[in-house]
């Protein structure tokens, strides 16, 4: 295995949060390998104890693994760039959502949010166990939804690539350039207290 | 502090996912203390490094704690029913995201996805560091809007009750007899290999 970077090398806190939050990052690099079924099933199990509003769970989360007759129809969803890395993924999954309640057909205010809570605990579980989880929003959203028959009451969200890391020399130059964690808005940024003042 | 109950004294997996991610679940019972500026702010510091789309970072958090001025703005956004057991909460949260992008205008398709892997990042922190983490839905996201004078391109997501464990004895009796970990669909249910089938 290639080296393992963590994030907290390259980014820096001053609050006592644990080492996982920061170390934590999104790497494309990945080995090719194949991961067993029950490496992949541990990931979604993680996710599986998310919390929803209602306890919903509207998460419903779509897999093809590498070798699986489903892989090129997962493959194609994707824009040119993100096929480049995750050629080398062993699972690409698409991450869809219930937009209404089952227990009462009303919307679900809080779908994406909830599926977005369940993909974290997915990203922070593979994390834990050494393997690349890699979200994104580039592929086509319309052909997912025909692509998997998905029902009209769901939501395609996002998909995510998970795999073994790799070493970056498997990434094209201008990729294997943005091959490090990333950096994070002030905390100022993005906490307020109270409300916004009046404009 | 009361006994803090863990989410697999009554869950049950097979798989060998980490602890965090099944002991964690969602109280109500608060004793009223107060958190510190830090012991909050390492809560949004958690969530800070999330992932998100183009890395834009969609969530802002508004936040009101009980001492101050802003506490019964924030409270009164609650249904009656969260506002019985919140009244014990350190800290209310308003979370909100951004629906388009700054770096160029264009809808962030992911921004409720984001944001919710923000939450759990931060509902796990607060887990780790005994802290009760609450989403809700049950609340006014109008007048929520209104009351943070949120500009035009942010939405509304959840709001959080976030605080120290308290005895079950402060809750009602209904809310009482609900202060217990929830179970989940089964993985089956929430993981497809592959489309699903032509209907």
């Amino acid at each position: 295995m290639p080296k393992w970077i963590r994030g907290s090398e390259v980014r820096t806190t001053d609050l006592l949060i644990d080492a996982l939050f920061i170390d934590r990052w999104s790497p494309r690099a990945m080995s090719g390998e194949e991961l067993t079924h029950e490496e992949l099933m541990t990931l979604f199990e993680a996710a599986r104890w998310a919390p929803s509003s209602y306890n919903a769970q509207p998460w419903k989360f779509f897999y093809a693994t590498r070798r699986s007759e489903h892989w090129p129809a997962f493959f194609r969803l994707m824009v040119e760039f993100n096929q480049s890395w995750t050629k080398n993924a062993a699972a690409l999954v698409v991450v869809t959502s219930r937009t209404v309640f089952e227990h009462n057909g009303k919307p679900a205010q809080t779908h994406s949010f909830d599926a977005g809570s369940a993909f974290m605990s997915l990203a922070l579980q593979g994390w834990i166990k050494g393997l690349v989880v890699h979200a994104m929003q580039g592929f086509d959203y319309n052909m997912a939804r025909s692509t998997l028959n998905l029902p009209e009451e769901f939501q395609v969200e996002a998909m995510i690539a998970i795999g073994k890391p790799g070493d970056p020399s498997v990434l094209d130059d201008a990729t294997r350039g943005r091959e490090t964690p990333s950096q994070r808005k002030s905390l100022a940024e993005i906490v307020h207290e109270g409300p916004l003042l009046d404009a």
